[in-house]
């Protein structure tokens, strides 16, 4: 099953571009608000099970239309470190247990638009998204992947000089900048893939790929990560893990690189889609 | 105002152990849900204004029936380091700007319960805690006042060798242990204050007092956060903020000293409250 926020109803993908509305197909079984998904995730899939989905009729719907999939988590977990070659060119250890922090909610948004740029170094870092759709508490790796309703791409936009300041850098305020946490296109339920713990993905930068890596790459898997968090809290239906970024970020360059105002940042995971973000000047500054 | 979450129903505080039901009191006007009040924070408020409290008739309400009084918050921030003497004990620069981590959601609870102990070495932060009423995008300090609904207690429960592990220690994982996060006994408004800006908190174990400090300390007081936060990010209604602790910690002490099972650890702030949190053995860990 592929999900998609359509103008923020919960729809199902049927083609490359175009959608089924849950709640109309339901005859209103489920609410249109994507949310609300996670808080049913058995029953929906239940029922996007039996469905024909190819005898649904669908409506075309533009990429500038598609919101968030995974919109109001109550947790929003994010792993820093999580390829060793990502660690190696940001000069720290690889961890022995996953580094934790957040990216506030309000800093999330849909696959495509506009990044209006704030004052620093802006960078980039696209990672796969885990979305959890069923209650997760003390699980085991074993049963993880069961309680991960689907991934979907992020990017984890960092502005570098705030979130390494301090005598405690702690990230992620200067990871949570308006329009900071893109996610999309689509949430995709980990059947759907061959291998789903082995996936490509990566980012380009005006049309040069700056980042690519493959996820069976990362020092704690997507299960791992389940593990240990819920070892510590509870996690939540509709809670958002981004789970660390491959090496080609901005920060680990010689000489470093940032984004600018006109960069378009296209990012990817293979089985997924991409995502689009125009970097803007802040209108703040521009008279300073 | 005075409000409390009585058995998940929001609920005013009519004397020091009576409250009213909202709901009820409103003849349904209300939600009873909690979490409800701070998405319709100026109708709760023009409403209880009206109202002749004294003229009601109150439920007694053990503390056992106190919940979280604001338990559906979209993003918990929580600042560190944010007074000079508790900077000092930690033995770390006072920052320039808030250090900014979160607790995450699902490790808040109510004000009075048992908290089992995880392995480590679990702390105690005695805090101020904010709750936004009115949504905050770019709030100059003058104006932030006015987007806070209420002030509570919390404790910002700390395991410190998970805090302070790992090659990029992070503080949100350690400090988001299940129950690390009573809040409570009631949210007060503002204007109940003499002064908003000056309140004592403190908190004892076992009846010893081990830290008492005054809210006017802080080196970044609740308008200069809220400021800080709004211009990076939207801060939303039902949104936390742990505003960061005074000396006294254990970890500070010499020789260190941490919680162990049957310690009574109580945490208040004058004005507001106190809550309670009686530490229990991990039955996981009785046996080894």
């Amino acid at each position: 099953m592929r999900l998609a926020n359509v103008d923020g109803r919960l729809s199902l993908v049927k083609g490359a571009d175009t959608m089924v509305d849950v709640h109309t197909a339901s005859a209103g079984l489920f609410d249109p608000d994507v949310a609300d998904a996670f808080q049913r995730w058995d029953e929906l899939v239940e029922w996007a099970g039996s469905l024909d989905l190819a005898a649904l009729p669908g409506e075309p719907v533009e990429p500038a239309r598609l919101g968030n999939p995974a919109p109001q988590p109550r947790q929003v977990f994010a792993i820093g470190l999580n390829y060793v070659e990502h660690a190696a060119e940001s000069k720290l250890d690889v961890p022995d247990s996953p580094t934790v922090f957040t990216k506030f909610a309000s800093s999330l948004t849909g696959p495509n638009g506009d990044v209006v740029l704030p004052e620093g170094d802006v960078d980039w870092e696209v990672e796969l998204v885990a979305v959890i759709g069923r209650y997760a508490d003390n699980v085991a790796e074993e049963q993880a992947w069961s309680h991960v309703a689907g991934l979907t791409v992020g990017q984890d936009l960092s502005e570098r000089r705030l979130q390494l300041s301090g005598p405690a850098p702690q990230f992620s305020l200067g990871k949570s900048h308006r329009g900071f946490g893109p996610i999309g296109p689509v949430l995709v339920t980990p059947d759907e893939f061959p291998d789903k713990d082995d996936l490509e993905l990566g980012c380009s930068i005006n049309g040069e790929q700056v980042q690519k890596g493959r996820t069976s790459a990362m020092v704690f898997p997507v299960p791992a990560l389940i593990a240990r968090l819920s070892a510590v809290t509870p996690l939540l239906p509709g809670d958002v893990i981004f789970t660390g970024t491959p090496s080609g970020v901005g920060l680990g360059r010689t000489p470093q690189r940032f984004l600018s105002a006109g960069d378009e940042l296209v990012s990817y995971i293979t089985g997924i889609g991409e995502m689009r973000q125009r970097m803007v000047p802040n209108p703040a500054k521009a008279g300073a």
